[in-house]
């Protein structure tokens, strides 16, 4: 699969996480059960992650790889302290909102 | 703030997030760089665990709480157990996807 | 199982879990490869979270019931007020750390 | 710092995670109240999570580095993969547990 052709596949995702996100709208507003609510938030977060992790492997197989082929020291250390603060934000969700 | 204006503030948390997913969209679309993506997609992932905290805390001061006052030992298990499942499901995101 | 009972098996645990602790140290010494080193981190936390649940699941059918019962509106605040704190933590590992 | 140095750090951290296991064994023990016993378990997690993301950033810096730099397609491919796993388990803890 080439770039443009995961493109398309992460923009699908993503259309469907926002029908998703549409349809929470209306199950609030016709005031269904919490929990049903809740369970449909969970499933909306794990298929963001999912796309989280699409993008974080394409970013390892190209940006960091590119990074560290080029032997610049720097850069290879710029591109990891990179991923590294994306993976603490993968773990402090919520905090400061 | 009464049931129907916290309903109001919840949904229109959840349109602010709609137009967060779209604009990823775009920003997939312009291939943007992959860390400005995630790190758009860890806000949007913050932005509904908010909104899962602020479902969560309704749910423990209404129907929990409803449950528990009924005296009715099998209904408080009953709503427990609900609360304990999806408390599960917030930190297993992904699995599964 | 009563209260007792239960607190034995959570201390079980987490006396395994103390020996796991101490596993990961050696494995460190020893130098052995960090995908190793992390797998068995993530099994550490994995117990860590099934102990949080067990105890989170023995308050909400406890102090919260109880707090809930008294008819205490202001108890009952506190009580699901203390139970939303430790949620957002569960959430926000590693922040600030 | 040197990866001597380094590894001495870690393993101090994970001694004291383990002193801070052996304390909630006590607090389980005395029956300290569960907020408590939960505040102090999160703790932990986030120090777990600490070392956690030491261990990665090391693995990203000499290991994933290594294979990228030796040009081997399918060396880089399997580092990548095996970081994916990692991460997809910092995100499931606790599921099948």
């Amino acid at each position: 699969m080439n770039h443009n052709q995961s493109s398309k596949k992460i923009i699908d995702r993503l259309r469907r996480i926002e029908g998703q996100v549409r349809g929470i709208q209306n199950m609030v507003a016709e005031d269904r059960y919490c929990i049903d609510v809740l369970t449909q938030l969970t499933s909306i977060v794990a298929a963001l992650e999912k796309v989280e992790d699409i993008m974080m492997r394409r970013h390892l197989e190209t940006c960091v790889t590119t990074a560290i082929q080029s032997g610049s020291e720097r850069e290879q250390q710029e591109k990891i302290g990179e991923v590294m603060e994306v993976l603490s934000r993968f773990r402090k969700y919520g905090s400061g909102s």
